[in-house]
């Protein structure tokens, strides 16, 4: 029995490539990975845990980050050093007839590797596309490219996805035997979603400019 | 220039106790603190970092989390080690006119410190209290109680929340100045909220059961 939403013992593990359950299970690190908005990428600086949230986007079974070529986590990372990403859809609030019980509905994702430093600039390139497609579907092609400047500013790293596992609990809550009938408790799940607000235009924005079609379809 | 939502470059530090700053960076970490429902917990395992997803509750300025005892990496935490906690709200996505400027608005906590093995009865409760308090308040009022085999089979870690960071990213885009005529492309942020659907009850509960103002509250 778990108690509330406890810390997880989620072990380093490869998922498995079994027929009968590798694909389940590949579909489902995916799509997670694909629905949260951003990572926790967690690495050791100084023999120190460092957790810190940041974007990403996936291409097939690597995971690219970025980010300036000043911060000094990115650069350790880049080092070829163990790194650990996590990405977690919290789901809904268990409520149980026990405060013991009281748990989360989520999604969650463990990634463990070595991260890359992409070089070649094709892949850096592609890096920068999938992250960006990942924030904001539709901005690499309507917004201005990236120029050279700012392209050799940026640090791209890439994760494979080869050691990853994920973790899921759904549905209602798990009673004990003694507590079912106490109808007095109230039991259940509140959901809890993201959603997106009507946009805000940038102050210098012409006054009726059009919102695009890749922006509204986001609300 | 901040690159799309890119690594941030938080380093360990101590949230300063200035008068005209502290008030307000300790009261910005508790506001982040207490509005999220989950926190990223870091911790070294063999020399790797593993990040894990879990609940937690403030009280002052200590910071409780818990888990199974069966949970080996509480178990580790519990001796002692550094860890790190990091908390983060997605406020946004700022679309800019160029794909560079592109990012997020956020808040996050980051907090450092070695967790501590709450072993005094009354602490332990009050963890609990509090740890549900934040998951689902009101239910520790309206559930059944924690029993003794319940609370010996659940480990409490407290962290001092002295060394603490706050990172927040807010308002319009930051577009380069070639950028800012270009009205061809959108510049502004679609707002990101989290929300709480209506209540599922448990297919246990008996029909037309009321649905208590604690829960309804959070609808």
């Amino acid at each position: 029995m778990t108690p509330l939403s406890s810390l997880s013992s989620t072990p380093r593990s490869t998922l498995t490539r079994k027929k009968d359950r590798g694909a389940t299970d590949r579909q489902a690190l995916y799509d997670v990975l694909d629905e949260a908005l951003i990572c926790h990428f967690g690495l050791v600086l100084g023999g120190s845990p460092v957790v810190l949230p940041t974007g990403y986007g996936r291409y097939g079974d690597t995971l690219y980050l970025h980010g300036s070529t000043g911060a000094g986590n990115l650069r350790a990372a880049a080092e070829g050093i163990d790194v650990c990403v996590t990405v977690t859809l919290v789901d809904g609030i268990v409520y149980a007839r026990s405060v013991n019980n009281h748990s989360m509905n989520y999604r969650s994702a463990v990634v463990h590797g070595r991260a890359r430093l992409v070089d070649d600039r094709d892949e850096k390139m592609r890096g920068l596309h999938v992250i960006t497609d990942h924030l904001a579907p539709g901005s690499w092609e309507h917004a201005r490219a990236v120029n050279a400047k700012e392209f050799a500013s940026v640090v791209v790293l890439a994760l494979d996805l080869a050691e990853a596992s994920v973790k899921i609990r759904a549905g209602e809550p798990s009673d004990e035997p003694e507590d079912l009938a106490n109808d007095d408790v109230w039991a259940g799940v509140v959901p809890v979603q993201t959603t997106f607000g009507a946009p805000v235009p940038a102050s210098y924005l012409a006054p009726g400019s059009p919102l695009p079609a890749h922006i509204t379809g986001r609300d």
